[in-house]
């Protein structure tokens, strides 16, 4: 096979895989928002203001979930470096493979024709030609291929270090919401916690600003 | 509109964020696969067993995508009772305010009548009945509401500090790498670090088995 066809089936997956995160994503900023519409429905204040800052926190890991999959984007066009690289590297094998191939077959059929002295020099340019093709092809092929998975395994950390962040967060908003059972006919106490749920997001909003590579 | 519909529709999209994970999980791993063939048919020692050794890395970060989504699914089916339970208390309140309604239509045209008496005794058990309804809905929603959202956090943590810990040690892999231009016609210093990059895999199976939430 080609020698570029196996990267470009790799570079196609990519491709896939970039868009099952953007749909996490998406998927996540909807979720978010209806599940502070349905708590304020619910008229209970403390189920409305804890699912509609959860739907916050959620949202915010939607957008991460995001910026995630447009940093693969970058690393899949790194990749395509490498496979324009190898594609245009094999018209150069392919030349001078020609070239051999047809010293070889006038040599059995007519050893004394000029044509080889022609071809034998065709041959040492093309060789000349492939040479440089083929440094430059593993010189492009390490250093993008690094680049690639770097980015890729970077993004990763980023988004990971992201969503800890805002799962932290999530998790202490959640204990503000009283669960302990109440029995028929009584009434819950009064939720109390809204300007501390309202300082939860504000620490969010300042680990997330305050993250460093 | 009824009361568990926007629910039910929360549920629906988190089927959709469940499989948009699983699916970014499956990518992964066939990408492993990818990436470690065509790193083989490169017929470049080097890049063969770092592509192969980061395609390890990259699989499991498809299968911790891949307990993601599951643990999703796990608090999607928490939420579901909680839809459940709204579903059960509907009726409770329609049966409650239809005989409120029937006293109110009856006093009106037939003040007299002895259904009334009925009625009202009706109500009474209705309202009675109705009172553990919402004391179940309160309950059972503030539980399994901060139950689902918990699970979903801890599961972001967890597949976040497992990803860390893997793109860590794909980095250290791809830094195995050497990717100093060389000039056409010289060949590259041979590669020797197969069994340090097999000790990098061997870390981050470490680590990962000894990760604790």
């Amino acid at each position: 096979p080609e020698l570029s066809k196996r990267l470009a089936r790799l570079i196609k997956s990519e491709n896939n895989l970039i868009s099952a995160h953007e749909a996490a994503g998406k998927e996540r900023v909807s979720i978010a928002t209806q599940l502070s519409e349905w708590g304020e429905q619910t008229n209970d204040e403390g189920i409305s203001d804890v699912s509609d800052k959860v739907g916050v926190i959620l949202s915010e890991m939607g957008e991460q979930e995001d910026n995630y999959a447009h940093a693969l984007d970058e690393s899949r066009s790194v990749l395509k470096t490498v496979r324009n690289t190898e594609k245009s590297v094999q018209p150069s094998r392919d030349g001078k493979a020609k070239i051999a191939d047809e010293i070889a077959r006038l040599k059995a059929k007519e050893p004394e024709t000029a044509k080889l002295v022609v071809l034998e020099q065709e041959l040492v340019r093309a060789e000349a030609e492939n040479l440089v093709a083929e440094a430059q092809l593993t010189n492009i092929t390490r250093q993008k291929l690094k680049e690639a998975y770097q980015a890729e395994f970077l993004a990763t950390i980023e988004r990971a270090d992201k969503q800890i962040i805002l799962a932290r967060h999530g998790l202490r908003l959640l204990d503000l919401l009283d669960d302990t059972p109440v029995v028929p006919g009584d009434t819950r106490i009064p939720y109390v916690h809204a300007s501390q749920a309202r300082q939860i997001l504000n620490d969010a909003e300042d680990d997330l600003r305050n993250w460093r590579p």
